[in-house]
């Protein structure tokens, strides 16, 4: 049960996919796990007011605002949660930091390092006055991710020797997908890379608990116009062939050989353009004792192999990880009764409402948020750098 | 966006596994589709009334009632959801549906033949009226096993050959889990058969729409005493071997064979000692033009067999039930992000509520349930009668 | 290498599926294994001269024989290798015997209990002659089956509680597929039964190291005429609609339950009607410590579960059982090369081979083959007796 | 059955794990395959004449050799096949055609581009005058991979965005496993790169139709001395950590990025530490009509997604690759019956037989062969150079 005596007054700025998944997790995660502080959920801003106060009400959250800089001026919200396009992560993000309130900030950081390492520099600075800052790489809290990066901190895998990791997405294969914000430069900052390559990059320097040292990259744009205008998703969608088409901006597809501090040999590729392939974000982790293999598209399995067992009986273990003992799960439901997508959004407001009440920096900080950027950064550069190997700062 | 003006009061009986799982679902369900009528979460009974008010304050309960009779006395109360043992279903049930307030009722709907017919002749009855009653088989709301239906009644599969059927678990095969009411005949009237088994079945009938008209069973319990106490959780828990035993009363796995009206041939196995398995509730279907499989451990999964495909093309098809066309998922997130095991609970409050709000049965109906009753029965008196075929009344 | 100084004259009496199978597997034992005797392909005997004759001209057969009775009477054969149909082993495999010819005679042993009680008989009497029988069930001889079994004879999985065994093909859904000898009950003297339930029964019983006894079965004929003439394959063949018909006298499907004298409940499956499912021999042992599951269709692999591990690390590994201490897979190719179909019948030929050498009775023997038809006889009768159960004698 | 009347006599170089599969393919492939000309097994050739005459006796060659250039003068040898280090294969090769001798020669084609332009010339030159080479990339012959080339060729997938080609091993893992010529760099050229990576390369070329254009790779030696004695085994085997130790002067891993001619991106990673992969030889090709994927280990399978299906029922389709019309497979076994992975050099040996029979050039041919050389000297050469995109000549 959650101690009502102390509460947490969020405000969330942003309210489409990723709105509704963060507005779903701040609801739920005080009925299921204990937290410290009870979060409110004091106010949903968005520049429509009308659709803003239609998500407000599906989710209870108490008011809506049409301006973010009224949002963090109000006494009562003491989190800020952002979840619009990266263009807008910094200026939003370093405002309500400055202003003492807490910080939620959905991923990528921002849209350049530079933007980000103003971020990172508000963070640090913030923290000084206990007062913290979190992107949101939720994977991270899929409970399978969140177990293997136990199983390697334990030393089960031994040394690191490779990391594979894919994002594999194909809701761009159809030339005729509608333009988006997604497909925008200026908006997005990037196409796969920054979407999709930021959640396996973050995913691996997690897991492994080491951090990529130099890469060598290549970006690719399949299809470099796209119909203006058309029944447009959250990814995907339709156009017409015949249609007013605008120009891509980003890559559709980013591959990139990586080089880990531990001496790992990392290997990964992000794309909209594999075909058959809905939301494939895995990662296969080989080690001298062992190795670990993860498909989001099956999240609640995790595959390990133990090394150390006699080769006759060795092999790569289906855990299906829904134990009392893994991480989060045993807040929900027996063993098999496996969790969502969106079950990763809930565990990050648990842990980042456990970290505030305990005065401690919540990870991934803006830090680390940054270091994920760098590494898509120099992953850029080396794309156009003919692929040479570039060191990540 | 819902509806504000029109309300569905909802008095809610039993608060633990199964508890939980439907506050969630009632609150959930608004937020995530559009309802012709909003739930309101009137009030959460239990006898144990402070820990009944502390899973009201995790899941927003307005009040708490230890008493049920109180709780369908009440006005504010339309609908009351019975998520108790199985020993008590009969008498709320009958209770509310002659007092005017729609139910639904956990599975099985009751622990025998005679209980379950006297519900489905109050739903009937009831039903005249406008007030509706719904057992909660909710793996039918998995949209795998929900589209898995839609393919079969579109005569994808041609004509249905085989229906095989497993529910999966392992919690028992440690001899020293201690005693639950899960083990006790008088409280939950069958072991596997009744608690899992009934799951099969009603999906068995569910999906190939035809119904088994006769069952060659068999049961066994493995492990006849269990220590009386012991750190007890909900699928299992750990128990001392020096401990004081007491008998288990029901079976610990159940199997049969059955004939089903469209001719099909069912095999049907039902355990708690399936080592490794934790909820592997699974259902393979072959027709003449087409097959299907099911395992709710990978339950955003459907594999799916075009038997009128050239031979060197056709496979089965592992498809990922999340695209916007599947059932439910539309509105939930973008292809490949998957659901839970609680979504089902959250798309049953969403059909029966469309289903009152438009006057129409919702099914499962209590005669479904007390259809799938029949089946249990007629399994346990095969059982008893030296596996001999019995007919399906 | 071999000893060429001790040779054993082979005579293999049919050259159809089996007969290439066997074929191959004489010939190839030898250059991988080092038998103790070498076998000499002495004779292929066929009624069709002309068609046995093209088969020893492909495997190297020294000659050809038209009368089985003929050789027998060759002094240069040693053992007497039976591939036809069931409806001829018996007087073939006996006259073998006392004619002082070991024996390797496939599978099912015989078509009714009654002959298989003779031919047991002849093999037991022959034995104590040091002359030997063996009948053909290959899938023993899969290198996971036989690590299997030595899994749990080494006491890997505990007590055992449960089997379950399916062998689903689906060459016989299309309606118009042409009657064959395997459709005839004079020859083949059952159906799915027979031809494919006899090897999940073998296996069961093999790998668990107990004997059924007793079942609850049901037959079923889905399709009960079909094309007299058509293009007819080994497995399945296309006919016409409007071709002349005659009936199926056999089942096309059986399923029943099984109790084991280890205590373990059975579930066994075995049709030719199961869409999409080519050829997937299935079995999964549940014990108190420990389960494993195999599939045909992935032969090369054993899935194994150890109860024994902590529930958090535990899963069902997936062994790729091609190590060199696995079962035959060491006198093959390096880890991860994975073997075929056939090579079970060289793994056959090298056992029996080996047995005969050192003068042991090589397993399976016929009374194990007889034990197998017991069960499949139980199984008709319970299946004549309305499913009642039925104890195997 | 093979015409006797037209022979073709085998002289084999090599005798080791490439010596032992090819000789079964020499000798098995008229058993299965009609086949124009009928192989016979004139010579094998050793240096060590004791070991190669076991070798002999086992497989049925009909005499041995200790020197190539003895088994190239024979009259009575049509065709050399080459199995031994590459460091030999040109001078033998080349030797071999201009004495008027067919050749087959093992992959890599050999050490050095030089070395394989040579050899192209020569099998240029000899191709003139009717006598033809082939180089051994046998994987193309395992069935699921040649449908696939089938799949792609027919437009199938449309066109080709992705390529994500691994073959992963895990033999070198244990750091004491001793070193052997496959360690060498003076003997085979490369480590992983040269002896799976070339694999994968031909595969990715062979089944799309495109050539690889440029790379930008990395190498990495994780382990860089091992045990000089030990018990060695073909891939792996146990060593000493005490033992004295020699250099590792081959790559232990390769991974590279690839531009295609066709367009598509590639991504590709060879290994010989992937802890817990014993033979993954994985491609996925993603187009904008389908995609397909393929992993050795589960041989008998290829996935196969159709995107022009509805999303609804679109998903990846588990082929069993052993229906009478897919490549080879017809004149195996029934569907289901799966083939190991020998078979793919006795499908090597049909294609062969037949293309010289017909007068014409197999593929794979050694232009091709040195179409791979090339691509690995490009993806080591970028290595060398910081990773920087080479244009593969």
């Amino acid at each position: 049960m959650t101690d009502t005596s102390r509460e947490l007054g969020v405000g969330q700025v942003g309210y489409a996919f990723m709105g509704a998944a963060h507005s779903q997790a701040w609801r739920t995660a005080p009925s299921f796990f204990p937290l410290p502080l009870t979060p409110r959920l004091r106010a949903l801003c968005g520049r429509d007011v009308g659709a803003a106060q239609a998500v407000a009400d599906r989710f209870g959250w108490e008011s809506v605002e049409s301006d973010w800089r009224a949002l963090i001026a109000r006494d009562d919200i003491d989190l800020v949660d952002i979840c619009t396009p990266g263009n807008t992560h910094a200026e939003i993000a370093v405002a309500a930091l400055r202003a003492g309130k807490h910080v939620l900030c959905e991923k990528p950081l921002a849209n350049t390092v530079e933007e980000a390492e103003l971020m990172a520099d508000a963070a640090a600075e913030a923290a000084t006055q206990g007062v913290y800052a979190m992107v949101g790489f939720t994977y991270r809290r899929t409970p399978a991710l969140s177990f293997a990066r136990r199983l390697v901190a334990d030393g089960r895998l031994g040394t690191i020797r490779h990391v594979r990791a894919q994002y594999l997405q194909d809701w761009l294969t159809d030339p005729d997908v509608p333009l988006s914000w997604r497909l925008d430069k200026s908006l997005a900052g990037s196409g796969a890379l920054g979407d999709i390559g930021a959640h396996v990059v973050d995913a691996a320097q997690y897991v492994t608990g080491s951090a990529i040292t130099s890469v060598s990259g290549v970006l690719r744009t399949f299809v470099d116009s796209r119909p203006v205008a058309g029944d447009h998703s959250t990814l995907g969608g339709s156009g017409s062939a015949d249609a007013e088409r605008g120009p891509v901006t980003v890559d559709d597809a980013a591959a990139f050989t990586a080089s880990f501090a531990n001496g790992a040999l990392g290997v990964f590729e992000a794309t909209r353009f594999a075909t058959g392939r809905k939301n494939a974000m895995r990662l296969e982790i080989s080690g001298s004792d062992g190795a670990l293999a993860f498909d989001f598209e099956e999240m609640n399995l995790l595959q390990v192999y133990d090394a150390t067992e006699p080769a006759e009986t060795a092999g790569f273990r289906r855990i299906v990880v829904t134990e009392p003992t893994h991480p989060y799960t045993g807040a929900w439901w027996p063993p098999g009764h496996g969790l969502g997508y969106e079950h990763g959004f809930t565990h990050q407001v648990v842990d980042l409402v456990d970290a505030i009440a305990a005065g401690e920096q919540p990870r991934p900080s803006f830090a680390d948020g940054l270091s994920v950027q760098r590494v898509l950064a120099a992953v850029e550069t080396s794309a156009e750098d003919d692929s040479r190997r570039h060191t990540v700062p």
